[in-house]
């Protein structure tokens, strides 16, 4: 951030009266402009014993496989963000959602909340960022090559709970830096 | 937002290619700026038979009570926010984090973590945000001078729960519009 989003003047980047971290403050107007971490919002369909799939065509990660999740926007709450990225990256329909896994990912200052959920029909397809969306058993998991370390932690967990048919919430901070926890194929 | 934090350009509020819903665009280098929701973190501090709150020394609801909470930094867990929250709010020290009340607060884009958390011993004072700091039993709670209604929420669900033993997450959505939830003195 170079400049005020508010007045247009140069910003400079230091700690305001009363805080006890640097912030990008307005020169001119003085609005101080804060950065603060993002929500990705997400499922994991279940259909029968499979779990649904996307592989991925949009960077980081383009070609690998994931669950359908997103950056959740503004004025809708973290289940709508979820199905909502689940229709629109695998066309498909969920329901009974249920907080599954949430994870800091603390070197990108990101919070991921994945629902497992009960897909409602096989009437899916895939989405804009998608090039091919699939129910995978578990013998069929592709393992090396998942996208990213939450979507094989949040598969582990599933197939691990499955035998027990006791899914509790998994409460996970990654703070390893970025990049370190893919899982290169 | 007026201008580009970037190159400092006029921007324009419009859909971008290939996306559904206006962001402000850069009429200069084209960046696009997304506005996403902001994390609340806290904690439901335990003593015994009695809870922690802290009188608001800010706005809004200023001289409100409520629960050492706020604004997830970059680059900090959930969990170390609401630590750190209760530590700057009320000099408290907290352990035994788990996830307690999850709400996503619609009308103003933000998401709501509470842990319910054992207060560790009684050398807690007013932080800066904060003019008092009182442990509180069931049958003292201010219920009509609390802050906001997450916080009279997460206390409801507290004392309920207590008498089972049992404290499953409470996952909320809010939805109706910023002000009408904020319980009138």
């Amino acid at each position: 951030m170079k400049y005020c989003n508010l007045c247009g003047s140069t910003v400079r980047f230091e700690i305001p009266s009363g805080d006890n971290r640097p912030r990008h403050i307005c020169n001119h107007c003085g609005e101080i402009h804060y950065s603060n971490p993002k929500i990705i919002a997400g499922c994991l369909p279940v259909y029968e014993d499979k779990v649904l799939l996307c592989k991925r065509d949009i960077e980081p990660r383009i070609g690998f496989w994931t669950l359908p999740a997103g950056y959740m926007e503004n004025s809708e709450s973290t289940r709508d963000a979820a199905c909502r990225e689940t229709l629109e990256e695998a066309n498909a329909r969920v329901s009974n959602l249920q907080l599954y896994t949430l994870t800091s990912i603390v070197p990108v200052s990101q919070v991921q909340m994945l629902y497992l959920a009960q897909l409602d029909d096989l009437n899916f397809s895939a989405g804009d960022e998608t090039t091919d969306v699939q129910l995978f058993s578990e013998a069929d998991i592709p393992w090396d090559d998942l996208a990213f370390q939450t979507i094989k932690n949040a598969l582990t967990f599933y197939f691990h709970d499955r035998k027990t048919g006791h899914f509790p919430l998994h409460h996970v901070d990654l703070t390893i830096p970025a990049g370190q926890y893919v899982e290169k194929p």
